[in-house]
């Protein structure tokens, strides 16, 4: 699920590959933080629904490409918080990554639908497929 | 078409919304690259969907939210290459936008058609609506 890297993705340097995946990252982070916001103040149903999907989209777009060789650790001054144990687990992180964008694709389809409660359950079950990778694979600050 | 920002967000830092906002243009960037990449060597049209889905994706998730009193200027080390013009030219920069999103709808659209000859030309039409952003209010590297 974490997806193959793409001769057309070849070219692309380390550094490059371990900024485009703390980019996406950063802005799925962004997304669940307004969900979050809604669920706990006033919630608007379409902020909601592009929220969920800006995170679905990314979760689909074969961010594994973004872990090739020489991205398991700094690149100059371009750090990088994975730990190398996720590069020696892949059946474990493709397994981590597929509940990952099942949960994400669940979020999309009941944000579409606007009942909050369901939001709610599914936003929650999406934390914790991000957790599940954090837990293992990510550094502490 | 910026969106606005919502009061739900209204605790984000602008030094927070200037890191989300690179991440969200880097982010689109790596996915304008991949199709780039598929037009000029094998065409994999469930890759280019998935890219065109989550430029798409980003494009209507109110980035507009990430332009807030603050992030017109460097915040510390958290550097900004926005010029302090698109603060002044809400108008233009709404048209922009629209433009811009009206663009990575169509990207998407056509790409989950799978239509190479068409996919070309809305990618191409996709880029001069990221350029003519950046000519405008983005300052050179
Ligand atoms: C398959 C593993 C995996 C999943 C799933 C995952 N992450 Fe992460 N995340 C990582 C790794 C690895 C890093 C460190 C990336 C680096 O520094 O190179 C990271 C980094 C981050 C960062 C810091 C980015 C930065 O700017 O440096 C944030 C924020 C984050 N993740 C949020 C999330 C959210 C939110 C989700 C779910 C919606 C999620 N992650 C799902 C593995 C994962
Ligand atoms: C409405 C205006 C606007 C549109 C549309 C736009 N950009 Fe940008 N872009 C900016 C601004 C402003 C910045 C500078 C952000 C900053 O440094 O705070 C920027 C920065 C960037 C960066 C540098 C990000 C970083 O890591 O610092 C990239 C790459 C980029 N844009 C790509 C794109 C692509 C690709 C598209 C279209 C698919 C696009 N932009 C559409 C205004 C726009």
């Amino acid at each position: 699920a974490l997806g193959v890297a793409s001769a057309a993705l070849a070219n692309l340097k380390p550094e490059e590959q371990i900024q485009y995946r703390q980019a996406g990252y950063s802005f799925m982070s962004w997304n669940m933080g307004k969900i979050k916001s809604n669920l706990e103040g006033d919630y608007n149903s379409e902020q909601v629904a592009a929220a969920a999907n800006a995170i679905a989209a990314i979760a689909n777009s074969g961010m594994g490409a973004l872990f090739g060789p020489g991205t398991e650790k700094d690149v100059g001054n371009v750090k990088t918080r994975v730990k190398p144990e996720l590069f020696e687990n892949m059946e474990d992180v493709g397994t981590i990554a597929g509940n990952f964008v099942a949960a994400a694709d669940n979020l999309a389809k009941v944000a579409a639908g606007g009942d909050e409660v369901e939001v709610s359950t599914a936003f929650g079950e999406l934390g914790q497929a991000c957790k599940a990778c954090h837990d293992k694979y990510r550094m502490k600050d």
